[in-house]
């Protein structure tokens, strides 16, 4: 069975690695030179909206998937008419626009932080008004590890809407959270969803740092599959879909913006699951069956940012590394490594010595 | 020219009464008996999804308006194929859903206050959770003049959803407002739109209790027809389209609900301006040409509420008196007094005779 992977870049390429002991292949489609998933499987260079290349695909795959969710939904509409695409455009189009991801929490009855829409600088002077300056404008559409955000408590004096080279933004109330979490499930065409524990995250610049796997607490697990089932049953979802939420000091879960895919702060399971994430995601996909999921230990995942680390000088515990063969640039992901351990504190020592490792 | 009416209520009455000079007829269709409108039109009794009243409306009319809200949409779809419906089903079908009118003010970039969506008893202690109290429970669909709707700090031990026999709710966070005003725009369908001045609106119990205009206040005049022109913009709006707004302490316009019909705080147009909200209505649906707007004096009106009074002992002043021909009930609008003067003061001292000669 063929799949073809809209987007060629590391996500893809752990989709592919991950099925390696498979029936699976794959072609990629990616508009870059020599992107991370072109090493480990064949990879059309082409635009997005190429249709030759999009016909190529509907011709020799058998169901398409995505690797990031900003490939057009026109994209994913063409292809539709022609093969399944999982998830549906209809799906993935609700996840690209800021606006219609929170109307669509508010419709599931998921907690969302105040907004308002912004289009012009009129509408951001009366929005800031409103809100108050403890409020974050985003561009709706195309924003991703904190690109495009304006804190409007730091910055002034700034023409943010030239800057954001958009007229469609969202000015979103900071939200006072104790902790970042995420919900990561996989839905079958069935109906039936599998679900990972929450994942905590810890975010720097917008940017995910490092995750850790489980955040045990019950009842939240319970309230998170709850949003999750209700979203991706409304959206009628098949494959990966992960829910961010802020879990304020009152313990309510927030939710803050989901991604129709396989996502970082999923890492661990490769090593702490008994199927990871890219596999269930393959699978859903695919329309084959999934038992069940389970965890092993306690997990971490440290993000590689801007600069690949000499790892030959921390080798005293296990790790798993991965590297996305890509170049160095600040504040780019260039890999990560997942830590397992049955202890837990045993776990966060590691981690400790691996991010002060990698930081330096 | 003859055109359709939807409800048979006092809008429709005042719709028809309004067009008396003109070359205007009307056909009105109400599912209940004597109507306050069958007065003075030819009215047909049956349900808004009797297809062969339906089409006969569509036979015999050259356009179709509506009177209330609450037309079902499907109705206007189906007459929408056969004949001009003004406003349009789906900009009705929005004005419908307490949360689709908020996702458009919200889209428009207009303020609105914290809401979640509620759909059983565990959605509501988690949106209670997560908003205070401090919130007003609100049915989405059928509310109206305070009916459905549950204030969180005075009510308690109420099962909610059997007592609004729904499980499609939402939760509004209480707006701490200085004062309720509205603005009336009609819409043509060359896209002109014509404004009244804001009004101010004084409610009791969730019912307008009276109006008074203008409001004048020049920054908060061309701020509401922004907001009215964005909407009716976007939703492709011809008619009389009303957004009622709360004013808070900060100056700042939040939106509360929207009205796609003439609306009871724009009866004082009919001493009060020189082409009334009904005549305008009228115009904009038969797709007349609308010069302008403009007022005269100072105007007040007040609802007579659940009795009808003796009016003989309030003559020392001119008014003009509206009875909808409707029986008395509980809270049931009955009719209307309407006031116009040069003098700001003197209106008001005459608004303050008849409000409580109509109170006893």
């Amino acid at each position: 069975m063929r799949i073809g992977i809209l987007g060629g870049g590391q996500l893809a390429m752990m989709m592919v690695q991950q099925s390696e002991d498979t029936n699976f292949d794959f072609l990629i489609l990616d508009p870059t030179e020599s992107p991370p998933a072109s090493k480990y499987a064949t990879c059309i260079k082409a635009e997005y909206d190429d249709i030759g290349s999009l016909n190529y695909i509907a011709d020799e795959c058998d169901v398409v998937t995505i690797d990031f969710e900003n490939v057009p939904a026109d994209t994913l509409r063409f292809l539709e008419k022609r093969i399944v695409v999982a998830p549906s455009s209809s799906a993935v189009e609700i996840c690209q626009d800021r606006l219609k991801e929170k109307e669509l929490f508010i419709n599931c009855g998921i907690p969302v932080t105040k907004y308002t829409s912004v289009y012009d600088n009129d509408s951001l002077k009366a929005s800031i008004d409103y809100m108050g300056k403890n409020s974050i404008l985003k561009t709706r559409f195309l924003g991703y590890d904190g690109k495009n955000q304006f804190d409007m408590e730091k910055v002034d004096g700034i023409d943010y809407l030239k800057e954001c080279k958009s007229n469609q933004l969202i000015l979103e109330k900071k939200v006072d959270f104790e902790k970042e979490i995420s919900i990561i499930g996989v839905r079958m065409n069935t109906g039936k969803i599998l679900f990972y524990p929450l994942v905590e995250n810890i975010h720097k610049n917008g940017i995910l740092n490092y995750s850790i796997a489980p955040y045990d607490d019950k009842k939240l697990q319970k309230l998170a599959e709850e949003y999750h089932k209700k979203i991706s049953d409304k959206l009628n979802y098949v494959g990966v879909l992960v829910i961010e939420f802020f879990l304020d000091k009152n313990g309510i879960l927030i939710a803050n913006e989901m991604a129709p895919r396989v996502h970082n702060s999923g890492h661990w399971t490769n090593e702490g699951a008994n199927i990871n994430q890219f596999q269930a995601h393959i699978k859903a996909v695919a329309n084959c069956e999934l038992e069940s999921i389970s965890i092993k230990n306690h997990s971490a995942m440290v993000n590689i940012l801007s600069k690949k680390p000499d790892l030959k000088n921390i080798k005293d515990f296990d790790y798993a590394y991965y590297d996305y063969n890509k170049s160095e640039r600040h504040n780019r992901k260039l890999g990560h490594i997942t830590l397992n351990n049955k202890n837990r504190d045993k776990l966060m020592q590691d981690l400790n010595t691996v991010y002060n490792f990698i930081k330096t």
